[in-house]
């Protein structure tokens, strides 16, 4: 964190700033215009977000000479901080036609400019260290939207009964879906427990979530060493895991009855032949039997974990094995954690747990909550996470569509417990 | 009807089909592709059903060696023809950000050169004759969807807080808005009506629905010389039009009660200062007090004319009235009603009626039912209008956007009582 | 109508007062306190609502020392009279468990004896006047509220899945179930029209819709001889009707799709034998293929009428129709039309028409509109019928629960064209 | 736990069972029936409920010749067990007028003889054993219901204008309302934590939901010696609470938007004197700023802890304390924490905990969730309370209403965050 020279701060904000734009580049203005649900937002709307951040959070405060690039954009591009003031309605965000693509992009350059500025010019040390701190936030930030603009894409293009691809698969860079775990059962990694720590330890950036560390009971459990895969979920299908009642939650029985659920989100059977498909960022594929099973809500992973005799791992478990795991190999120490899609999947210490990052985000049993002592900060930025601790579960891990460096060991991540848009996994628990 | 030279043809209908994309020409890419409700649709999928409705009706019937430009067209671009099989969802028509513009523009010169073949070639009598019939309808629907490119197109602006314009009102062609209507006063024009004839006459093209003319008996009755002004519906709202609930029918105070209706669709009240102004296709302008009132639905045109001691005319009357009207001036005789935006309205004979056609549709009293004798045609044409005669209600005349030569005296457009976002306005009646 | 006597006036009264407690008599109080649906009211809220009527409308304005018998019943029985004040909710009249049935009876009876008191006293002669034509429209009222108790009883009833009788059939007085009409096929029955009267004639009561009698323009028409029979109906389910969307208005395959509806409203089919039965108000009986099929919306008897290759008679029609009849048979003259659910059913002239009475609603093709210089009464009670001319559509005749005496040939019932609750049929009409 | 005696057993069944009739006592058979929201249930239903639990979980598979009381109410009488087959939808049960309140006090009568007969006879120990055990099961699950039918009465109650009263207060037993606190300052009580166990403990009977018994770190923390008042809650009504989003969590602050809501939910204020009053039990009362605020929502709740610049006890706080304050007074001991609503309240030791039991459930901030190594009984008895683990929060201590000796320490009620018909108030915590 400490990179005092402006110059490291401009390429590190201008490496993640670029990589938005690159994300939005294979698709067309109506593609970037587009909103497929309220929960999803359009990829031109996630563009002027981000940069509303820097402006409103950084630029507002910190500018000499302040000056709205539109007075407009307060209103429209505030995603939900009441502290900021009145929001367009979520909605209603992909009625937006104007400002267009070009002039977000504008916006984008011209925030750029003057933060270069910003980070050039002369500030007392602890305008600098707050402004450090702020570009810290809204780069973390930006990523966090950079994974939705991904998941918010995929279901746009999957609305379409031409199945669009969003990128050739020859074309894609690594990451962009889950990758086959190989074909060997899992194994149950068991844990001894006892008084732990839990949540973000040392001085590298943390959301105000993972804070602060505290002290957690935990009884021995054990982890599966891998996701259930496709071919294990399809298992639960075949034997009548949606037309079972005692395998599911009330609320998530309700959900399959009214909802007439019947399959993971982007699955598709074919009539004639029987045969299952999956939308992907790459079009629709065949479906692979041994890769991680995804795009499941928290009422699935819970019935799919019942019918195997398991459980779901509260966040507690889950971080503690992180952090068992890291210890041992160095490769999940917090400073070290940030691995992306990459890395820390394929393989793993003897019997060590795989895909704990990089693949789908893991369900927990754990409701979203504040740690014991949780503050939120003051002002808007308050609003960041504390309001959103009721009625959400905690996923942990990360991702094939996580920006790399992004997620680590204490990551809280959450969505209520129908939402199956984003890459979510599941990891079997036992005692 | 008789033009059986093809250069006519192809002449008559490229200028209809261009028109379409002129229309478009002002707008982005994502202007094009958003639907603000589902009662709208994306100017994009207007210029592609449109198309569809040439190649589906006439090329696939009728070209030798038929092969659909792309054949998921088939159900992607289908409004409500059951006939023809399966519908994209209608409230998503604003996600298919593909095809995108371009390609729907590839798909109209597609079509087009395919149609100039068809034109051109050889025929027996017959088909020809059918052909002539079956483009004159395509021609009438692409007007009709002319219109309401139009309309949606101002639905669509008008939910974006920038209040962005469709053209600047300096270079826009005539008849985008409602004109003036002077100031004078409206005065009552008296007709003796009788056993009369409705519906339409002559050879002209004619929707189904406005067959077959029959006997109508009509009392005596009087029509307002000229369409009620925003000036005068200015005083129904502060007179507490829209708070005395003895004024409205059973549903329209339901529906001023749950909607929280003050006012009609795009007018807007300055807190401040007090002042109205009115979204228009060329943005917010200032309200014109002479200019008749537009985007009513007709719960409040009822309202306003119960307010008044009047009533909304039946569609008899209205038609009554326009017969006569034609009759004293030659203007309204069904081979010469083909009157545009830019003629019938400023001036009209002594006593006479004003602001016929081409400024607002107007409200009548009549629910949309099939004339006596009605007969739909065979096969899923018969779906174009009849299955739609329930709890819609008829507007006569026609609107500042309603394309020159489309309407006429017997022309019967419709619209649930709710509908405001066409251009829709009053004229009262009375005995 | 004119019986200055009090003592009939008080005897005509308490007659139909008595025949209201008479229908409830076989019910709990349990059964008179729920609510099965938003359209439906309480059998409690039946009794109460009509002696409020009188109270309100009578008793307020004549009585010397009015004092109301309890002040918060003005809100709680006002069913939509906004002229009156605030109403209670009408999905809420099922939770006004107090006051409970027997302080309703006390109100009933409290209520008649001051009603006597006012028959029997001085009044001048326009008061009285005034008085004889409320009382009369307070009873025809009550008759109308008694049909909707047998109606929403029975609807309250078909909810329970021990499927209650509301009487035993052997102890039920006639006419609570629509009755057979013999095997015979319909004829058509055929009419010149021409221009005809239409609206109530004579110095009978009538309600304001019915007036005025006007002048309309009927062309040449023919009527079905009897109504649409079970096993009619039946064949047309048999044959796919509610799989067939050309045979449906557009919002009736909407309501089709959206509620899943397969067969009349009462009907139910044993899965395993495959025989249907029908909830009646003597319990579930088997379906009697000679009865008139009932219980079906608009949208089923156009789509019936529709498969047919026939259509629905308007109302002109079917009054013009009955005005003949009635002219050679004298039975429908508008003086002797008071025919109930005994007579005008099981014979008809030559060539004449069955079960234009006492059986079921019948629907016509209009929708429910103001006649030709229609005026509502001044104050409240002006809302009684005209601010529903609106998406409704017009039922002729009356059903096997319309009090005798109630109908006419000019009466004009009128419900939306999904409401299956009452008991509606299909007359078929045709060129 | 040891009454082998059968006729202790009898008593002890006709104790709880009689309080249920007694509960009904005041009402009509019409109140008896309604049901206000879906979420209540009629009190006939409650009865027939309870009484079906043990027919069915007990008679049917232990009475030699078991057959049903009526075949029908299997289904009819079901809650929600999806194991023993189909169930009436709950939003319908207030539309089941038969089995009228005396056939369901047959009912209830039917199987008390049976049960008594079943007490009386002979049974091997094993099943002597799970008979006792399910007995003793089924009498704490009618006691919940003799909960649920005074809230539930209290909120139909509450939808009438006419404000009646459950019972005069004069007339009532005690415990049917929240008591004054005395006007004392609320003070902080600290609690030092640790490593801790939680969940019941001893012989006693007490729900699957409090085991197993495990261990839970505790930080050190406060808690408020009594609940919040209604005065203290007026206090931050009128500091604008309600209308300022920074104090409420998201899901809270779209719950007062879209909902409206203002105040507690039986709260209400005369417009002219601005004076507040409370329905009650015992009618409308004015309101006692003395006594615990209640029927609040979790929402609420934690927006009034939010602007009190405190939070809400998690469950193992709570528990924490009432273990540790037992230890020190002897009265929350678990063997001896049956304490009812006369008890526990008004006294406390110096520096104690007031109103533990007895007044209102005490809101915390844990979601509902399964105990570590948690695990449900099998069959449908299974269903009791696992499958609602689930976006539900816990609830701590008692309520006036709840039947003496049926609440302890280590009981877990929970509802919904927006749930507000519950006697639900606010203990306030802090480290």
């Amino acid at each position: 964190m400490h990179m005092t020279d402006p110059a490291h701060w401009i390429a590190r904000y201008n490496t993640v700033r670029e990589r938005s734009l690159a994300l939005a580049a294979p698709l067309s203005d109506e593609d970037c215009g587009a909103q497929s649900m309220p929960d999803a937002s359009p990829i031109k709307w996630h563009l002027a977000h981000t940069t509303w951040f820097f402006e409103t959070f950084i630029l507002e405060r910190m500018e000499a000479d302040f000056a709205p690039f539109h007075p407009a954009f307060r209103v429209l591009f505030n995603s939900y901080y009441n502290g900021i003031g009145e929001k367009h309605p979520r909605p209603q965000r992909g009625l937006l036609t104007r400002p267009g693509l070009a002039e977000v992009k504008a916006y984008r350059a011209n925030v750029d400019v003057r933060m270069a500025r910003l980070f050039a010019g002369e500030l007392p040390a602890p305008q600098r260290e707050q402004l450090e701190m702020l570009v810290t936030l809204g780069l973390e930030h930006e990523q966090q939207h950079q994974e939705l603009m991904l998941t918010d894409v995929k279901h746009l293009l999957a609305q379409n009964p031409l199945h669009p691809a969003y990128v050739a698969r020859a074309a894609a860079p690594a990451g962009l879906a889950v990758a086959a775990a190989g074909g060997a059962a899992p194994e149950w990694v068991a844990f001894d427990g006892g008084l732990t720590e839990i949540g973000h330890a040392g001085n590298g950036f943390c959301f105000d979530n993972e804070l602060p560390r505290h002290r957690q009971y935990v009884a021995p459990f054990a982890l599966a060493s891998r996701l259930v895969s496709n071919g294990e979920y399809l298992a639960f299908i075949e034997a009548g895991g949606y037309q079972t009642p005692s395998l599911w939650l009330a609320e998530g029985w309700d959900w399959v009855c009214t909802q007439g659920v019947r399959k993971p989100m982007y699955w598709q059977q074919d009539e004639a032949s029987g045969r299952w498909s999956e939308f992907t960022l790459f079009g629709m594929l065949p479906l692979d039997p041994e890769s991680p099973a995804t795009h499941l809500s928290l009422f699935e992973a819970d019935a799919y974990a019942h019918w195997r005799g398991a459980r779901l791992p509260t966040e507690g478990e889950w971080e503690f094995a992180a952090q068992q795991l890291a210890v041992e190999t160095g490769e999940l120490h917090p400073a070290a954690a940030r691995v992306g899609a990459a890395s820390a999947s394929g393989t793993a210490p003897a019997g060590g747990l795989l895909q704990m990052f990089g693949h789908c985000w893991q369900w927990t049993s754990s409701s979203y909550a504040p740690y014991p002592g949780y503050e939120t900060a003051p002002g808007a930025l308050g609003e960041y996470n504390g309001k959103f601790m009721l009625n959400q579960y905690v996923l942990r891990g990360s991702s094939c569509v996580t920006p790399a460096g992004h997620a680590r060991a204490s990551y809280r991540n959450f969505f209520p417990a129908g939402a199956r848009w984003q890459f979510t996994g599941i990891r079997l628990a036992r005692r």
